[in-house]
């Protein structure tokens, strides 16, 4: 983007270099009537001069204009990060619709073990593995110092964490009531095969989305058990004994029991530093130093969500999952939500890139599990089976295709969205499902960076623009302590 | 590559313009002492113009230069594909090493069952379904009309077919005595597993390999049983019974026997057509559409083997096999010989795409099978077992990962090597596995398209100059005749 600019800028140097110059110096040093012969020779030698010249530089505008089509994203890899120039900030503001001339670069992984040379800080060149293709997963050793390290969790620890998902899950309750689904169409919902009953991983998958409680076979017959829900005990529920639960039945009956964080699907305590002007010189350091690794306009990366950091304590863990949801035309992304004109009750966080930095190296246990890395198919329905559970990673980490251990300072990153094969953010990648598995010793620290790009190029070219106009707005008045831009509720739902 | 040499014309006709034109013809015209002021202001007018003039030109030029790197490729694929101009043609002879300025494109394959719309032929727009990932493979249908499928097979019946393999191999025999091994050392290279016995599957992935001759686990057992070669009859070789057989006592009792067609590599007959000047327009026209269908330069399509027909008659097969083997530093490439400067044993085709098309749609079998396609590992080894063997395609077909139903002018085309992650070959893509289907009813006609490159850029760019070189030679001398200019004994071995 940065030196898609020069084109205008060069463009009117020479434009005025040209005009300007032969025309009026010459006139106020000498006096052009003293020999006819010399001002007509000398026109005339100045109109050939700037003729060749005009020809000689539109011609080379548009060699400029026409070779620099496709690699703007890759060349902008060296601008300086800590730039908070949107790509379409300079474009005319009373333009609509943008001109897609922005293409992400998505790096190659060429095969699984995969070794290539980066070059992330002055003096230095890091390795970077392919881990798998399916997600295009990549393993960086030695990303963050030792000191870096320390310093981010530091300052985790001043500002505090909080815990990741709470106890008690409210309004669920009185979604299924505006639902106003009965038993029958609920029953409908679960019964994925349409056999007639409802198998245990049936009401796993649901159960799952509904309340944030990590449900096992084991958890649900002693549900079944305790309710006397199943009165022919098979472990499966036919209508009738569906009928008889009330919709709220299990959650109540766990809530009565107790709930203990190991049954949550996450289990761990975070906390979010920004990493805008003003912020630690580290968090600075690090969101530029993921711009070069990705490859990406800095501009989007500094309109992504700040840095996570996460604590598991021992026995934490978070069961396989998607950082970031399906996008079909009616879902609204979280950070564009400024920019998009329709209200819709579909939302998801579209966060394009997972950058996750290993801040320690755990005692045991701990790794970044990617249950169907490198499948060859992706069925989400055979995940869950009765006899084994690919999302659980407190039981069923040694059966992911891929696991990667802790170490301190190393990162690894993911695209959790596909190219569209025209440059931009394509369809969600499933196989890019991962989750924490449990720690069996000591305590593990991670940070998340996560890269937020609209599938919607009008919609992400929309939001940027907004945010630079309210940026030069707040430049007008003086207001410059915030420049780090943030939709404000960005992180609400985390 | 042609809009890259547009810098040195640039810069010269800029240099040629601002040098001649000031400094010669004003004094021929104008008598320059005259008028001393106007000389000396004349002079600094053109001198500030001048210095302006190369300062921008200058950096217009760095601005070229450093945003030009990438995407040359992409940007010729639209170069009209009859040119014969190879792309280092406009290079100084005189220079030994090529600047890497070519990008191979290679075509995205975002996920499985992508569609995307190509443009191949004016007024018609086909659809490239992708059908995985490992190898790289697309579908076409309709790639070919029903006429040029007629074309091209009856072009292939008035040559004439060949058998494609023949039955007796001569020379093996000589080869085993020349590298001059004892028993014990064939029986250790044999035993893969090293447990000190010869599995059925460790001597079938051997046999395979030497004499062209099909072997099944059955088989082997009569041989065994014919030449009493496993004295327990356990159905292993020990290394005392290995002792006991002839080192090519297997092939001589198989000839005895007789071998049929059937227990061939390959059961099948083919021909090649060339596609230069002055072949049928049809084939020229094939050749185009493959350029811009794979988006290469068109002097690397221009420069490849030429098209091989095939047929197959009911029965006929071809076993699963790679079209092209891994390349390693001391590999020379069959079509850029005439380049390579040392001699060496190693010799592979280097196909780096295969682009099929199925000429007639088959009443029965004859599948395009990938046994591996976009399988998560890839085991050699665990191809052929005593129980399953993969490969072959007479029998295990159905328990290939992927297969190609033959239907007339549907084209497939896959990527035999992997990127090098900087636009050119990489490493052999070992996924790329595939053979044909037994035909059960019918005759099937496919044809074959190879692109030949060589992984290693500066051989295949000395080739090319070499016979831009030699077609220049016979321009020269009036020999316009035959301008498909090809390594004579490129398809010797085929």
């Amino acid at each position: 983007m940065t030196e898609n600019q020069e084109t205008p800028d060069a463009e009117d140097k020479s434009l005025s270099g040209s005009a300007t110059l032969p025309l009026r110096p010459p006139c106020e040093r000498l006096s052009c009537h003293k020999s006819s012969v010399c001002s007509r020779s000398y026109f005339v030698v100045v109109m050939v001069f700037f003729h060749v010249y005009i020809i000689n530089v539109i011609a080379l505008l548009f060699y400029v204009h026409y070779s620099s089509g496709q690699d703007d994203a890759s060349r902008s890899r060296d601008a300086p990060s800590g730039s908070h120039q949107p790509p379409e900030s300079r474009r005319p503001p009373s333009k609509p619709e943008f001109l897609r001339d922005v293409s992400l670069t998505r790096i190659e992984g060429i095969r699984v073990g995969h070794v290539q040379k980066v070059s992330l800080v002055p003096g230095k060149v890091h390795e970077m593995r392919t881990l798998s293709l399916k997600p295009l997963l990549f393993e960086i050793p030695g990303f963050l110092s030792k000191d870096e390290c320390r310093v981010v969790m530091q300052l985790a620890q001043l500002k505090g964490l909080m815990e990741s998902q709470l106890m008690v899950q409210d309004g669920q309750e009185e979604l299924a009531k505006e639902l106003n689904l009965s038993p029958e169409e609920i029953f409908n919902l679960l019964d994925i095969n349409q056999d007639g009953q409802l198998q245990l991983h049936e009401i796993l998958t649901h159960s799952r989305v509904r309340d944030g409680i990590w449900l096992t076979p084991e958890n649900l017959r002693e549900i079944y058990a305790g309710l006397k829900a199943d009165k022919d005990d098979n472990g499966l529920l036919s209508l009738e004994e569906f009928r008889l639960l009330s919709n709220d039945a299990f959650q109540r009956f766990l809530l009565q029991q107790g709930v203990k964080r190991s049954q949550l699907v996450r289990n761990s305590r975070h906390t979010w530093l920004y990493q805008g002007k003003g912020a630690h010189q580290v968090l600075q350091d690090i969101k530029a130093r993921v711009t070069r690794l990705t490859r990406l306009p800095p501009a989007l990366v500094d309109l992504s969500e700040p840095l996570q950091v996460v604590r598991y304590e021992e026995g934490g863990h978070y069961h396989a999952h998607h950082d970031s949801g399906p996008v079909y035309p009616e879902t609204a992304c979280t950070h564009t939500r400024l920019a998009a004109n329709t209200s819709t009750p579909f939302e998801t966080s579209c966060r394009y890139i997972t950058v996750l930095f290993y801040l320690n190296s755990v005692d045991g246990g701990g790794e970044t599990a990617f249950p169907v890395a490198d499948n060859r198919t992706y069925d989400e329905v055979s995940l869950i089976q009765n006899d084994v559970d690919l999302l659980d990673t407190r039981r069923n980490c040694d059966k992911s295709n891929l696991r990667v251990k802790p170490t301190r300072g190393t990162a690894v990153f993911w695209y959790n969205y596909l190219s569209d094969g025209r440059g931009w953010v394509g369809e969600q990648d499933e196989y890019a499902l991962h989750g924490g598995c449990m720690v069996t010793h000591g305590t593990k620290w991670v940070a998340n960076k996560w890269i937020n790009i609209d599938p919607d190029y009008q919609r992400q070219a929309r939001y940027q623009q907004l945010v630079s106009q309210q940026q030069e707005d707040e430049d007008d008045e003086g207001l410059t302590l915030n420049t780090d831009v943030q939709s404000p509720s960005i992180h609400q739902d985390l």
